[in-house]
């Protein structure tokens, strides 16, 4: 019997009404004639909530505790999942990370699988139950240690029960219809995209939009399973996220697979560097002994005539005040003269395999922002991305000129394949 | 390192505020030179919101995935307690009922504890972190499901701890001082006991005094191991249970130890029972049969000119329509004529290891209930207890003549010694 993997994420799982009602999107699954494995995160805001627990009892919560803490979220709703799919009448099993054999690293917090042993999912499927698995966490290889896969691991647990499971797709339920060409509440003619290759999906994962994690699309890519984004409030078709063409694909694939945006990151600039060999090298050893986690780098052309010159860099809001901290700290000995830091910024990236192969994309994309009065602060480019770093308040104005200029505006429903030249 | 094992309540534990409070309770019990491992209750009313949620999804939640659900309280209450004692700078581990190796048999929702094999607790404690355990919840030995061991289960697993680490001591803290001579909020003269042991103990348990649960009195006294009954609202001393005589003990223990009370039973009559041997039998199998717990029962001698006899029993109210219905379902096989079913009864125990040696208790326990006008509709002994079913609405005052008559009334804290005769 083909094997289904599914997602619920926790909007589809706010209360009791909408535990049912995917209850029954989960039974129609098994109707259909396959075996289903679902993997659920917390309800609604639980997560939240906990933290927020968390918070008032310490500051600092150790990890393996914390760990502790919010896997009690999952536990919860798969135990509600379960006995609502139990009175539609079905059999049904529902297991922990660690009972479904979700083995990781020990990194609480945001610990990667090692290994997924799903035996007792898979002798649950074979008796014909339906399997629910808590998402998100596991249990460290070594120390046997409850851990979590970090904000937005369901994604990442389904994925990997889909490779372990040898499943047909893997469909992750959320509460938008599919991956759109950008953010539909920026940019009102945003077009669902009906199929996407995982080199997109992880550009654009990577570069804002939030519909799948990131790691999640690594996995899919890493072991080939199709993944099928798509709304549990509807039976609408979504997203199909896969590296396999189309059947009857005679038509060219669009250029441009969509525009993504970011405003969650801020802008480190080190002022006035000594431009000698290694600086660069003592900056970001600075930032990464401090785990700060950096995205677009620039540096200017140096000054001849004062020898120094500036080197900027964007990482998460986050790690901002931790990241200006721990440079300060070696501001003498790298020699650097000072430090701006800006967390007004927003970040455009222009996500399209096409771009490979068309010339003309760069021009058209610049050119889209300069006739917005668009001023561009940092750039960085990819073999299938273009990013820009702009003013924060000019962010949207700017999404939905490049969403224009690339005919990904709807017309009537399909990405129109663009065709400029000279790039 | 003499170890002590702590038990607190989900009342010790509403909110941030409370957890912290325990926390640096438990650091006092380690800086006092123990090693401490505590069994911790889920959160405030938090067991019955998770009850509620399920109700929303089913009225009938499968046992398995009910135990699930519930086990989510203990874990989050189990880690914030981590949290708050590693705020204080104690190493700290929290451990699931399963990781610290309470094995049960797989009764979902009131399994028995089998054993404690407590590796990694002892691993924590030789480490020297103080051990946080879920209670309330196990594993089952043979199917490895997670199990939950019914209402009021933290107490055992804390003496089931107890007794697999060899503690000195199971401290339960609660909202309450200790174990009084009678509920002092009907008996407002109530004392609290200093000292009371395993049999009348459970006596008092089972009897109704909410203190501490049956089945962790039974635990203790198979054990061997001590319960300190305590308050975690104030330093106090509270109650210690136990067979051992306390230092310098040359005054002979009160007769009495307390007055219980029970509310929570009804009273079915089978009227018209032929009688004949066999139709007792017969009724009884018809109650175990639909898993009622039957707890008084009197049969009336039978009136000789109608070869009738009526028959009638106590058992919980939650229990009282599914064991009317059982019953008329065999009315016409065993040939009774009618069902009385009464919930509007009350139960007064009075419990004391005294009893066995001292003759007049029952004509002293009598003449105070008939001086208070207090009918008396069922009587039950054993060993040493009397108890007698009464209208609900005289409980109360029935419980306070009681306490009166035997001179348990509060004058300088301690119970005096009586010295009735001609039992």
């Amino acid at each position: 019997m083909p094997i289904v993997v599914q997602k619920y994420g926790g909007s589809s799982l706010a209360d009791a009404a909408s535990i049912k009602r995917v209850a029954r999107r989960i039974t129609e699954a098994k109707k259909a004639g396959n075996d289903v494995c679902v993997a659920v995160s917390a309800m609604g805001d639980s997560t939240d909530e906990l933290l927020d627990l968390a918070n008032q009892v310490t500051p600092q919560p150790p990890p393996r505790e914390l760990d502790m803490l919010l896997t009690a979220g999952e536990r919860i709703s798969m135990a509600l999942v379960a006995m609502a799919i139990a009175d539609l009448g079905y059999t049904v099993r529902s297991f922990t990370g660690s009972q479904a054999g979700v083995i990781t690293d020990s990194s609480h917090g945001r610990a990667r699988i090692i290994d997924v042993t799903p035996g007792r999912v898979t002798d649950a499927l074979e008796k014909g139950h339906i399997v629910i698995v808590a998402g998100f966490q596991g249990v460290s290889q070594d120390t046997k240690e409850i851990t979590t896969l970090g904000r937005g691991g369901t994604d990442t647990t389904a994925v990997a029960l889909a490779a372990a499971l040898n499943a047909e797709v893997c469909e992750i339920y959320t509460d938008v219809d599919g991956v759109f060409t950008a953010d539909p509440r920026i940019v009102p003619a945003a077009k669902k995209i009906h199929r996407i290759s995982n080199e997109e999906m992880l550009e654009l994962a990577a570069s804002g939009s939030k519909v799948l994690h990131l790691r999640s699309v690594e996995y899919a890519r890493r072991f080939n399973i199709p993944i099928h984004v798509r709304s549990s409030f509807s039976a609408k078709e979504g997203t199909i996220v896969t590296d396999k063409p189309a059947e009857g694909d005679t038509v060219e694939a669009p250029i441009i697979a969509g525009v993504a945006h970011d405003r969650s990151e801020a802008k480190i600039t080190v002022v006035g560097v000594p431009d000698h060999p290694g600086k660069a090298a003592e900056i970001f050893q600075t930032c990464a002994d401090a785990e700060i986690n950096i995205d677009m780098i620039v540096q200017n052309v140096s000054a001849t005539e004062t020898g120094l010159t500036d080197i900027s860099f964007t990482c998460p809001k986050t790690d901002g005040q931790t990241g200006v901290q721990a440079l300060r700290k070696v501001q003498a000995s790298v020699g650097f003269a000072s430090i701006q830091y800006d967390d007004q910024i927003g970040k455009l990236s222009l996500v399209g395999a096409g771009m490979r192969s068309h010339p003309g994309v760069s021009a058209t994309f610049f050119r889209a922002l300069a006739n917005t009065g668009v001023n561009i602060e940092m750039i960085s480019t990819s073999e299938i991305r273009i990013s820009v770093v702009t003013r924060a308040d000019v962010l949207d104005d700017a999404v939905r000129a490049v969403h224009t200029a690339f005919g990904l505006d709807s017309t009537e429903g399909e990405a129109v394949v663009y065709g400029g030249s000279g790039r």
